[in-house]
């Protein structure tokens, strides 16, 4: 079956995202690959910041060491092996962006030496294999197995749709029949599942990729069984050698730290360990739309509102506390102490997408931009060898004496013992062509999700070319080349931020009807569209139940926040505030971080006052400029205070 | 010597005093003894909260159990024996406001147990004595043993003044023998110090008490010695056997957590475990006047300028982190996660009745009063039977989704597995009537620190009256009976809160100078002082650098100050606001919670808004009015959220 209107082949040709895409290719690839193998130590670690402090990962030699090509104990994480499995999967995607035989020679040695290391029932976890082979799939609250057979199994369908590599999707489909042969509903079979959900986003590719019905079964097991037997792990760890323990401290963990006190129809409220949440959604969400499971759809949908709508930074991070890597609830979004891991930020992206694909609503894309250029990004370096695990909305020098807020850092770090965040950006940053289209065969369309520069050509011959410099500036074009007899149904989303949107076609004034985000029309010959977005800068106010951010403003200007670094506004942060008199400018700084367009806002105050407590009249105040840059660029020169949001003063 | 202008006897008068003392006296009294004989079971206990949740006490059987009366193992904290201490010192102070002589049969006979308990030597902890008797003052950055010495110091040296008897004293001395047998600097002695700071001021007291220079002598040791051998606690516990080690987590916590990583003399700001620190500071500011010791001084007023100019809630609470129950850094103090340990506040007001003995000062009196009237106060329930550990300044039910706030309690507890709250708040009321002068025998002045009713005759036959009806009323009348010949050099502080004080001595306007927060005025015969205080409701600033009251306002008439209380407010705390609209009114409620002045603020708003970001013109705000009541008189009705610092609107 031909589908029409499947993306056939599409190029990035923004500059904003093209400069990301090469660094991966170029810098962060490389950088990772020496910190996998060992070629290098991290220059920049810290013992106290979320992550923790690296010595040498190991990843490459724990599979080496399975594999029987050397001797010795696993070293690392539980999880180490995902780390060059998720290295694996940005090479796949950045081979499409960048090829590179040199890399490719060395990731199909790669691919190699992990079939090497699978076990010939094709399980594979180096640590269990290496130092505890008789507790295999015996301590899953938390073993990881199947997380890190996940990771694998999206690696691999990558790595095979992208170069061919067969063996990368054989070791896939052995390391899933393996799981369906010891987990699944049968007697005799592991009535349970991973203390960390990634395996049914995994197994939901890999129908995707071989239509085998066998992983979708699997995936709709893993996917239903969660929360259904709370007392699943306390089980099985009373079972098996308490010596053995991986994380003697995760056993106090409170059910919710894993995601199932319940199952998902009956959860109300995001809580738990941010990431297990997320991936766990986004996997329910794509079961859910491959199987058509209205009631789990609507469960997804639930928990999407309570993240995006009572438990989401204006940056787009999640997460609001180091304890337990989690969710609180809903609208308390400490900006001092809150955690916003970037693997919780790129879940975040992948969720929104199998919603999206389930349900077309702008909010979707919404969330997509708001990670792209803010919570996500802010997650790696503008050099793609220093990296953030937990990101911070405000953050000063004293924030390390507060235990709640010892985990942040002012300064990207180059590796972390727990490795998890940095090939997720990665792997995010160069799949980025996933996430600008959604498209369906059935009503004829496609949707430009994300108003990136591209070119693309459908399955029809179709052709749309998108030109635009955004997030700079607010004019995209968007060109059809229609070959005879075809016709498109385009729908645009206009994002949430455009207060104002006006369109042209053909050069002559029209106008577009807006439905729940989404604009659309019907073009039957070449054509070109143009839309002007509203770039204004916006002053974001936050829901007044968000203790953290009440009398205070958060800056945005199109999809970008910003926010104000010490380099830019010397003293202490906390004093500085805008009034309503305050006016404020925008300009473009080629030479700065990159090029990006700061703020500046005239006549702000800078406050002080003697006393701890006093009156208001007993507040100096004056007058000051402040400068604000992108947020996702932070930390990206001098060392420094941070914050979103400002102070709006009463005067 | 006669001390001419010492104290010779004091009644306290004022309502709100006798209330409270009476309470402490009829219902607190018992009802903790009940606890800490275990004739009853606590009715509302916690996990979760701060304090822990208790069952049994133990700490009576602790105690006939090392007296051979009773088999068993020690139960309970390390330093349970304290409950106790700190129950009979309650008791002492009781005993001089309300006398009972069943009450004082009890506690005699408390103080024989005591006295059978205690070793040969003078050693006396009950975990120790009975359970690792080999290890005494071998683990003592855990081990409790000499701040439940101290404690008993303390206890016994109040119990002697108050009722003459002997052998509480005795036990006291014999203590502090014993540990001088065991500490100092002399060959063969232990040159290092208790994990937890208290014996400093109980032997500072104990000198006061009989002269005995060996026990100041023993004081200046410890004060002088802590944060000189950093390394003596690891020392310590590395050549011990880890098996009975009472707290294995405490190991890891940081230098600062004992207040001992450098001595108080290169100490910049207060950090680690508040009421450690506190204890500490009593003691060395006593020790410090004691051997007039100014560079000591010095150091004590530069960490009470810290903690109060820069560390304090605005109640006065203290202590803003529950990791380690720690003070945190300057300008760092968020509300919804503090912790304000009950025990820091009154160790505040210790700490500042020491510094005001050495430096006359409006400011020492300041927190005493906001201690009294608030921090302190507020661990209290106006039952006398009901108790917080931490003290919240704002908190809602879903504060316990937050790990950061979920030590916090929303309903006072009856007791705790970690009772140290209860008895040190009691005692505090109990002892009220130190509080109130202060006096030099030299200068021949009397200072009237806290401007509370009451009584006064001096050494040399001097009587004062005073009376208000503060803090509801601020018109304050003293009267002097002067002997023929004397002369009185009269002091009081003015609060600084009353910022117009008008003064007429014998009904004739006057002028007083006030430097320093302090009036004077020389009294040579029968007259009548009569002071106007302005108690005005004030609205109170914090300075710009506490992030979490920035366009925040808290509430204050007098002493006290004000929250809003859910029962009166209902809804969502964080949709309220004030604007420059609201009107403010004060009322005395006779029937509600005691009999209190509340505060109403009329056109406050109830703002709401459908997003989690939008614009400012998206809120929707409804008028409404506030209700506030005293913060000490909180949680005592309904259970509901309440806070302190309440949102100003823009408009
Ligand atoms: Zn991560
Ligand atoms: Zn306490």
């Amino acid at each position: 079956m031909v589908e029409n209107f499947k993306i056939r082949q599409l190029k990035i040709t923004s500059p904003f995202w093209q400069r990301y895409q090469k660094m991966v290719a170029q810098k962060a690839i490389p950088f990772q690959w020496k910190m996998i193998s060992d070629q290098e130590k991290p220059e920049v670690t810290s013992t106290t910041v979320a992550g923790g402090a690296s010595d040498t990962s190991s990843a490459i030699n724990n599979l080496k060491i399975a594999a029987g090509k050397l001797k010795g104990h696993h070293h690392g994480m539980i999880f180490q092996d995902t780390d060059v499995y998720k290295w694996l999967e940005t090479v796949a995607y950045s081979l499409k962006n960048y090829p590179d035989e040199k890399l490719k020679q060395l990731a199909d040695q790669v691919v190699d030496l992990i079939a090497d290391a699978q076990a010939p029932d094709g399980y594979l976890s180096t640590r269990y294999q290496i130092d505890t082979p008789n507790l295999k799939f015996q301590q899953l609250q938390q073993s990881h197995e199947l997380y890190s057979m996940g990771h694998y199994i999206e690696a691999g369908v990558a790595y095979y749709q992208s170069t061919g590599n067969k063996a990368a999707l054989t070791i896939a489909e052995k390391m899933a029949d393996c799981i369906a042969n010891n987990f699944g509903q049968e007697n005799g079979k592991i009535h349970g599942y991973d203390g960390h959900p990634e395996i049914e986003m995994a197994l939901a590719k890999l129908y995707d990729c071989t239509q085998n019905k066998k992983y979708l079964t699997l995936a709709d097991y893993f996917v239903k069984i969660r929360g259904t037997e709370p007392d699943f792990f306390s089980q099985q760890n009373a079972k098996n050698d308490l010596k053995d323990d991986p994380f003697p401290d995760m056993r106090q963990a409170k059910d919710n730290y894993f995601f199932d006190d319940r199952p998902l129809k009956d959860e109300k409220m995001a809580q738990g360990h941010a990431v297990r949440v997320l991936y766990y959604l986004t996997g329910a969400a794509h079961v859910a739309r491959l199987t058509n499971d209205k009631e789990l759809l609507a469960a997804t949908k639930r928990l999407w509102q309570d993240i995006t709508q009572r438990q989401m930074y204006v940056t787009g991070n999640v997460g609001q506390t180091a304890v337990g890597e989690a969710f609180t609830c809903d609208y308390d979004l400490p900006n001092r102490t809150d955690y916003g891991e970037t693997c919780a930020s790129v879940a975040m992206t992948m969720f929104a997408k199998q919603m999206l694909a389930s349900d077309l609503s702008g909010q979707y894309g919404d969330v997509i931009e708001r990670e792209l250029y803010n919570g996500a990004l802010a997650g790696i370096s503008l050099d793609g060898e220093h990296y953030f695990y937990a990101n911070p909305l405000e953050i000063d020098e004293n924030s390390q004496f507060n235990p709640a807020s010892s985990h942040l850092s002012m300064r990207r770090l180059s590796w972390f013992s727990c490795a998890c965040c940095p090939a997720n950006i990665t792997r995010l940053i160069a799949s980025l062509s996933k996430y600008i289209y959604d498209y369906n065969d059935k009503d004829k369309y496609i949707l430009l999700d994300q108003l990136i520069s591209n070119q693309v050509e459908l399955g029809n011959g179709i052709k749309v070319e998108v030109k635009s410099d955004l997030p700079w500036q607010g004019t995209v074009k968007i060109h059809f080349s229609i070959p005879a007899g075809e016709e498109l149904n385009f729908k645009v989303r206009i994002p949430s931020w455009s207060e104002q949107t006006s369109f042209k076609l053909n050069n002559h004034e029209i106008k577009m009807a807006i439905t729940d985000g989404i604009a659309s029309c019907t073009i039957a010959e070449d054509a070109e569209l143009e839309m002007n977005l509203d770039l204004s800068v916006r002053q974001i106010t936050a829901n007044p139940l968000v203790v953290a951010d009440q009398g205070k403003v958060a800056f945005s200007r199109g999809p970008i926040i910003y926010c104000a670094e010490e380099v830019d506004n010397p003293g202490n942060y906390a004093a500085y505030s805008i009034s309503n008199n305050s006016k404020l400018s925008s300009e473009f700084e080629s030479n700065l971080l990159g090029g990006v367009t700061t703020l500046q806002v005239d006549n702000a105050q800078y406050s002080e006052m003697d006393k701890l407590y006093s009156k208001q009249a007993d507040v100096k105040k004056q007058k000051t400029t402040m400068k604000l840059i992108p947020y996702y660029a932070w930390a990206n020169r001098e060392k420094g205070s941070m914050h979103v949001w400002i102070r709006q003063s009463e005067d």
